[in-house]
């Protein structure tokens, strides 16, 4: 067996040894239950000293990627024992960087953030000629912490539309709506304080309130939200600083809240006194006239923070978003802005200021809308069609995404066959809050696949299903 | 008097009597010991409850602006009492959005950031759109959270040429060096925490740190850089999570710490176990050969943290920077990243990218480093003629700034005097790290001021404090 090690390179030799063959584990080059060659074999076989090998499959079986038998040598794993995404940096990095990943046969059922051949360059291009050509120098200068003036005029200006009356001395631009998320965080969380999340609910948001060590307590979503019974049993004996949620098109879940319980809600935070961090990424994409009323605009009480995410509907890498917040937190946030990062990049809140005084934005949106209802209306019906291997946890009502169970199968096999054969999901664990028990579920999203790769994608789950009884049967007792 | 009033405005009545008044105070045209008209009189011309300008009157009152006399009515105060840039961030804002700023007669002496006039506009528009054909849509999709890697690629290449053997594997993209101290104010500060700093010191910095409730210690500044017998007398009984300081032309003394010091804070800081945070914003600007070696390039124990800026010598609002660090902090300071804004625009590393592999980010070195040694000189020439006035507390070796006291002359007083007149600078209190005493010392910039401007803004400097004694002399006890 050759492993193609390098001599010159500063890479221990043993962690070559150990990488190679995981690589050809992963790859299924080496099936599962493959004897792998002896230590002394494979070790003549790449001019290796033998302790070097040693240590390779001791890496190899502390990750449980080979199990030994007594006298009989080592063997590749049973591929459920295989975890492949151990973390989500690696994934996010993993997916991010499109030019070095295969993408051959990937049907990418992981992103919620449209293909890049959605997003419209041509126009924005365009804008950000003009701003050069209009302001020169000062599109790279520092710019207003709060955010470029004339951004946050036209945004309030919309959001009058939308019946939240903020005047944009209320606003404050963001680099992409994670950041928003941390500056909440650092505000209002210091270690140990409640504060509350929808059970499934965004990773990001979940790293960040970690990372301040908040208590994190987490409720249910049902059909209509949040479960706002559990909230308030617990709110009858604690206190929490916030709940952050998504009340429109839920990610994962892509559940909205009736405006009965959005309007409890606002009544909740008032009389338990509680702020609410309301995530707005997706309420755009409203297939079906949903009544997508925010709860910032409800809200007459200053208890909502509104965060605006244009990642999803838009361009995620323009790292651009804002904030609508009570005018009693405005030195706090434009503050937390400053020390965060200062302010966010001038040329492109400039370039997105003029992209939407041209009226190129609203266009942008309603092509995105009449393609995404196509691919809703053709995922739903393959969900489906498959019932009888994915259960619809759910019936989403609008957005990119479907929260599914797998049914009667077992779950990491699932997901290590779809991830080995060019499918990739976002299993449970992505949206998990208290590491509750979810079921089997995971997020499938379309944002970044076609008609038919949908149609394909569905076709290699049934068939990894299909096959799982099998191999199922055959997998040895270890 | 007329207070141009509006009746439509949603700005209550008084707060816009008051703020028309407080106009007036500050521009002058209401001079100091002044008297105001009678409340009857004001409300009268005015046509408004007198109850409205008792209320706009008692706001004046409590922030100093005026004063009352009984039996005699109320008076603007004296100068000295009136206090200009309430915060940093009033004073940011202000500065930042040079569109709305009365730029009439103005000296810039308070930015440290070349005027917009020395952006290489054109140069850096070709690279955005050359990124644009290229790479169509993938500069606004999610990038890769350490940073795009052919970015990473080439300042690991420009790293080695100056002894910083670092891969790209430990650079971290951040959106500005701010961004970076952010990072690692979350990673290594939890409420209490001892931290070290020098003294004066960016106050950026400072806010952050401030900001995760660290135990901030600070050392002052000496002709070496940092006082290393203070921060070891400290150590010797304390410990610290990490030291944040510039070696090399340092802000805002301009002081460069000597090859000896350096290679003794290396080994305390591996004597004593703590982090060196190294900001290096302007080790570019070195006029006189000075050996501006890194700390980081002297670190064989991997205790380190470099971060680069370029807000001072290319674009601030362009928000880039990175960060070398040591291995073991990959995992750590890449999910912060993650948490704090997932990524860094891509379309800006991009095109910074294409900008260095040209060659033009070199020549606009070059550029800059010639004139701005010009203004160098300049201002040290100056410096010293009015050395009456002006004692140049450090002599410094580089960058952009100078650190002066002001001797035998009211500080409040000349501080404001010289906002009254155009001239902007940075007292002591945004530098100020304890509370110590700075004893009447100042910032004095030359980023943003012609060679004109500064012997201008000199002129003005002496004119107010030849005027200075007079005042005083007249001035009331009230």
């Amino acid at each position: 067996m050759n492993l193609n090690l390098s001599r010159k390179s500063k890479t221990p030799l043993y962690l070559q040894v150990y990488r190679s063959l995981k690589q050809k584990i992963l790859k299924n080059d080496l099936k599962e239950n493959t004897r792998l060659p002896a230590v002394r074999t494979l070790a003549d076989e790449n001019s290796l000293n033998p302790s070097t090998v040693v240590k390779a499959y001791e890496k190899l079986k502390e990750e449980k990627l080979i199990y030994k038998k007594v006298g009989s040598g080592s063997y590749v794993s049973s591929a459920k024992n295989i975890k492949i995404h151990e973390d989500y940096d690696d994934y996010v990095n993993d997916k991010i960087d499109s030019t070095q990943m295969n993408v051959k046969n990937n049907i990418n059922f992981a992103s919620a953030t449209p293909s890049h051949d959605l997003f419209p360059i041509e126009d924005f291009k365009n804008a950000i000629n003009h701003v050069l050509d209009r302001d020169g120098g000062k599109a790279f200068d520092y710019q207003n912490t709060q955010g470029y003036i004339s951004l946050r005029k036209h945004i309030s200006d919309f959001l009058i539309t939308k019946n939240m009356n903020s005047s944009y001395k209320d606003i404050q631009i963001v680099s992409g709506a994670q950041q928003a998320i941390d500056i909440i965080s650092k505000i209002f969380i210091n270690e140990g304080d409640n504060i509350a999340i929808e059970t499934p609910s965004y990773s990001g948001a979940l790293a960040s309130f970690k990372e301040r060590k908040a208590k994190i307590h987490s409720f249910n979503i049902t059909k209509n939200g949040i479960d706002l019974d559990e909230l308030e049993n617990f709110l009858q004996k604690d206190k929490i600083n916030f709940l952050y949620c998504m009340p429109n098109f839920q990610n994962p879940t892509g559940m909205i809240m009736d405006l009965e319980s959005k309007k409890r809600l606002i009544d909740m935070s008032v009389n338990y006194d509680f702020f609410i961090v309301e995530d707005d990424c997706i309420s755009e994409l409203n297939y079906f006239n949903e009544d997508v009323v925010s709860l910032k605009s409800l809200d007459k009480n200053n208890k909502v923070i509104y965060i605006k995410s244009y990642s999803k509907i838009f361009m995620p890498g323009l790292r651009l978003g804002y904030m609508v917040f009570p005018k009693s937190l405005s030195t706090k946030i434009i503050s937390t802005k400053y020390s965060s990062d200062i302010s966010t990049s001038g040329l492109n809140q400039r370039a997105f200021d003029l992209y939407l005084k041209n009226g190129d934005y609203d266009k942008h949106i309603n092509k995105i809308n009449d393609l995404f209802k196509k691919r809703f209306l053709h995922t739903k019906k393959l969900i489906e069609k498959y019932s009888k291997y994915f259960e619809m946890v759910f019936i989403p009502k609008g957005g990119v995404y479907f929260w599914l169970k797998l049914k009667n199968h077992n779950f990491d096999n699932f997901i290590y066959k779809c991830r080995i054969n060019g499918v990739s999901l976002l299993p449970e664990k992505y949206f998990n809050t208290e590491n509750k028990n979810l079921n089997n579920t995971f997020r499938i999203s379309f944002s970044d696949t076609s008609l038919e790769q949908i149609t394909n994608g569905f076709e290699i789950m049934k068939n990894i299903l299909d096959d799982d009884f099998t191999e199922e049967n055959i997998q040895p007792i270890v």
